[in-house]
């Protein structure tokens, strides 16, 4: 007979008050085996999620939330929190289609104080709060809960600058596990560590205060020194002087999964008053043994067995990721000129095998993408040839550092732009939406995007060896295998290639979706409607000639981009269309991409369904053009019979009018 | 008789290793007074400049330029260096059309080892340039120097982390002088100026060691603490423990006007090895009386009276910054909800006004554009309503913020976007080319630009009772004055204006291009051609309604905007007619923007005129329109003889051709 749990008998948060130490740590087990149980089959952020259950307890157990504020950074170590805050009983639907969030949400939950998914952004969310209730003449107490990994975000230091600055009531939790997601690199990483192994500096300074009292004078010159000593001691010999001298008083190290040590202290913080930072050393992993022995691992999963702790695995082609990772590495075997950056993604990137292969010139910055695009543009004045490696939505940080550090130079650094376009369950933080609109933007960027993995490795060797900067952008999913264009044409720098031909209408496609319009193309065929079907390769520079050639021949376009549809390739299109289109008949353009909203969390199938982005969907607006255009007497109809439209939208899994409403936002 | 001068005699830099102590002083007060005379032409950054010589004559004295490499951190302070490396002959063309950039540039000199002109980023550059000579083993040495506001930049700190943690050879001078453009704040201003006030910390460090021996053994526990004490005392007390705490050695504080010293700590620092940081403490000002007194007000000029400081005054109408200073404050005098935010920049925005009246609810946040904005998100989820007045190029800063902490959580936040569009004499750093395709590709943000200073003031009320990110962008410039719009007609969200009737052509314009649209059909007029005008106001939303009547009435389109030719406003217009272009006959479309390059440096008319942005580039580009559209046999003609066109461009200083040489980088 299984024992009652704590979990399913508590009304939580407010319950957690009346609870014994006992009990609390009762009820952080029943968690951690909640949050096993769950991302075992839903896959989430496990490690992070873990260390900071006893964490979420504490702070619940002290505070009053929704009216005191707990803003967790990056958020993917609030499962704790969801659960003790109302959604226990959705937390299986997590990070699924139409389920709860891997992240914190306003709109999911008041206790939700602010959304998060990029890194170091809480304290910044943490002042506005804190200064806000202040000038209303409130009274609620304001907790930022940040990693040791996220603090080397430069603007988390910006943030603790302006804290330290303004005094207000706020206060700090610094959860430090000693890893971002991989080990933590940086001079603050070793300063933590330093901290960690002298948890005696407190009383040491108590030690020193007492012996100075107990000194003989002796001699005018010491005794001065003495005195001075005096003075400086309270500034000088305290652990966690480095936010001490940023305004913040220090309080800790403690231990992360000492439930009443933590309440203790939070209480002692909120007497203290002013800017307080907590350290606590937590275990990421904690309390599920393969993910303690191998937190790396156990970041995010997509899936695994608990038993033996094995990961999930699909079958099937290899990711871009990986045949990026192996290609960056196996060229620079070749290319002692190539270096490569990552922003603390070693694994995630596929540069671990670069770091493997060739450590001295692997540089793992941390979780700070703008230094490592300039320090790119210092490699790349010097004749190196950097590749950062950068998610979409994290290059979003970098983009003045793109534009002015990179650009206006003209210098030669190769963005491998990684998790373009829809990343599935993490959700409208993580998705790389933008990036075709951002990066087309800087004057002198060339902007490609292969159709599948063969046409990476052709673009990264062509990247190399291009001039001013470059970006190859790629989709977080596996390649097409068996089914990859082959052969692959050379890459020549803003040339596309007519990958089918047809003349009834032009699909114009990019990376992601060249190889979804040429399955249209199929299903088009059935119709009798024959599509050309463009892989422009380039969003910059756009091959307007072969544009040109086709829009002119076919007179009907659709554009197809897993992408913002606002200023990104669909834009090029329509601003090279434009300025050939004066007088004369007009071209037909159907332009299909992600909406102009933020899309939600799901399966990536599911979510490009639901964006319209699927073959059935090409085709669908296909034949929309080819009906509309009818209208145009000067072009050539084979078009279907209009009756027949629905069968090609059979293999979406939502309709578009599903997507409106469960997937976007404004 | 004149005293023949050090700086007309020497061959510098080079000269500089045998010049004596008496000697180095003389040429730094040349150099002074060669930049003062200069700057009182030409405008520039005085205060910074002036404060910097000796540190350059320093710098150069001992260092071995361009093999070595000197980084400046935004550059603003690098006359000196110009002066000392080549360009004394044509420093009088500082800042002008075609002259000397007021910024290093790798294109200008090999001594300018990498362009700046944005804050912060000088570390991340040298530490590349440091580990591509280690890897290239090759030997020279790299000093990026970087002032105290330049270090509450974000990623100022990214990089002194890793570099901390690298442990290559690099030396950091940081330039200390209590100010970034306005005093600094943030608790590392504070922390500077604690060091500075203890400049005896180590001597006091030597007297503890020398005490500790001394000590006699009293009991074991205290003798333990000694053991301890004396193992982490050269750890703790020290000055600059924070630098030392993040991995490199300190030296310092030094008086930056002391050339000897100055080149004394460089040779330890190179000597030391690793990374180094040497606390220079210099006077903004330094050498010319007024600018020592109030160096905010002589950080950057215009242009001045040497003999009495006075600063040269544009007579005419106020400009965009003022009514915006002037209207946000007067506005928050009466809705206690709005908050203002500024990243360093209280005079450059005007918010210096809204803190003299509201000081509680204004917020200097430092050089810090990413928290800023968050921090703002924090204020906007408790209700407040805070306006960030950031300078266009700044915010690029904060794209990723604006997407991730504003928009996706829906936040009404106000972005006051100066400086958008063409700046001046600053240059290609400092040109608000993309704050158009920027903010248009982020979901749920409104986008206006105000064709005048009367229609600011409107916008930026509308602004504050709209919901959601709604950005005004405005150039910097003096306003329209008696021209400006009046009456003018409310600001309906996402609606434009017909501000002009006409048949043959549409000009449609957005903020600064308005008026001159407005010019040119009257110059049109005069052809014959009646050109309809639309103020579009909005660039997201865009009237559609509005854009598909006056463009199906006309069939002539000329779009124009100070901006960004790809993914801007006129990116949007091309979307919209491409959308509604199924069949029939093209709408003819004309965009006139800012190049797809980088624009270089020239007076704002100058740079204007030379991007074809003027009446009569935008009437010439519609009387092209209307001759190369007679080939559409549907539109009716009311065109100019093609002989007359040259008058047009009368009005235009340079011809587009000329840009093209003069202006444009790829």
């Amino acid at each position: 007979m299984r024992v009652a749990r704590l979990l399913d008998s508590l009304d939580l948060p407010q319950d957690l008050k009346r609870l014994s130490p006992q009990d609390l740590d009762q009820l952080a087990s029943e968690i951690r085996e909640e949050i096993i149980q769950t991302v075992a089959k839903t896959g989430g952020h496990l490690a992070p999620s873990l260390g900071a259950v006893d964490l979420a307890i504490a702070l619940h157990a002290v505070l009053d939330s929704p009216r005191d504020k707990i803003i967790w950074d990056v958020g993917h170590q609030a499962y704790a929190h969801k659960i003790l805050t109302g959604r226990h009983a959705v937390f299986g639907s997590l990070r699924q289609f139409g389920g709860i969030s891997g992240f914190p949400r306003r709109d999911e939950s008041p206790h939700d104080a602010f959304n998060t998914g990029h890194s170091s952004t809480s304290i910044s969310a943490a002042l506005g709060m804190a200064k806000a209730r202040d000038l209303k003449g409130e009274d609620f107490t304001v907790v930022a809960v940040i990693g040791d990994g996220s603090l080397t975000g430069g603007m988390a230091f910006e943030a603790l600058n302006h804290a330290g600055h303004l005094k207000t009531d706020l206060i700090v939790v610094l959860n430090d596990n000693e890893m971002s997601i991989s080990p933590n690199v940086g001079a603050l990483a070793s300063y933590l560590a330093r901290l960690r192994t002298e948890p005696r500096l407190l009383k040491l300074r108590q030690d020193i205060e007492r012996m100075l009292e107990g000194i003989p004078r002796i001699g005018k010159e010491l005794a001065e020194s003495v005195r001075r000593l005096k003075g400086s001691v309270k500034y000088l010999v305290v652990p966690g002087m480095l936010f001490e001298n940023l305004g913040f008083t220090y309080l800790g190290p403690l231990d992360g999964h000492d439930i009443p040590s933590i309440m203790r202290t939070v209480e002692d913080a909120r007497a203290k008053g002013g800017p307080v930072l907590i350290h606590v050393v937590t275990k990421k992993g904690r309390g599920y043994a393969p993910a303690e022995a191998d937190p790396r691992k156990f970041h995010g999963v997509g899936g695994f067995d608990v038993a033996s702790g094995e990961l999930s695995r699909s079958p099937g082609p290899p990711t871009y990721t990986q045949v990026f990772g192996e290609t960056v590495a196996r060229l620079a075997a070749g290319d002692p000129r190539i270096v490569a950056i990552t922003a603390a993604m070693p694994d995630g990137t596929g540069l671990d095998i670069f770091g493997r292969l060739h450590p001295e010139r692997f540089f793992d910055v941390g979780i700070a993408e703008q230094h490592a695009v300039t320090l790119a543009a210092g490699f790349a004045s010097q004749g190196l040839i950097p590749v950062a490696a950068i998610y979409s939505t994290f290059l979003q940080r970098a983009y003045d550092q793109i534009v002015h550090d990179v650009a206006l130079q003209g210098l030669h650094v190769v963005f491998a732009v990684d998790r373009a376009g829809l990343v599935g369950e993490d959700g409208p933080t993580h998705h790389g939406a933008f990036d075709l609109a951002y990066l087309r933007s800087v004057p002198g960027m060339t902007v490609m995007s292969p159709a599948d993995e063969e046409e990476l490795v052709a673009m990264l060797s062509a990247a190399l060896a291009m001039d001013g900067p470059v970006a190859v952008r790629y989709p977080r999913s596996q390649g097409w295998g068996q089914a990859a264009l082959r052969p692959a044409s050379p890459i020549e720098h803003g040339r596309g290639v007519l990958v089918r031909d047809g003349d009834d209408v032009a699909i114009v496609a990019i990376g992601s979706m060249v190889h979804p319009s040429l399955q249209a193309a199929v299903l088009l065929e059935r119709k009798g409607i024959r599509a050309a079907v463009v892989n422009a390769r380039f969003a910059k520079p756009l091959d307007e000639d072969l544009l040109f050639e086709v829009a002119g021949r076919c007179g009907r376009v659709v554009v197809v981009e897993e992408g913002t549809p606002v200023g990104g390739f669909g834009s090029a299109v329509a601003e090279t269309l434009a300025r050939r289109g004066r007088g004369g008949h007009a071209i037909a353009l159907r332009h299909l991409a992600l909406p102009d909203a933020f899309v939600q969390h799901g399966s990536r199938e599911a979510l490009l369904a639901a964006c319209g982005l699927t073959p059935s969907h090409i085709a669908r607006a296909a034949v929309d053009l080819c009906e509309a255009a009818g209208t145009d007497a000067t072009r050539k109809r084979r078009s279907s019979p209009p009756r027949e439209r629905n069968e090609l939208a059979a293999g979406a899994e939502v309709t578009g009018w599903q997507a409106q409403t469960m997937l976007l936002r404004e």
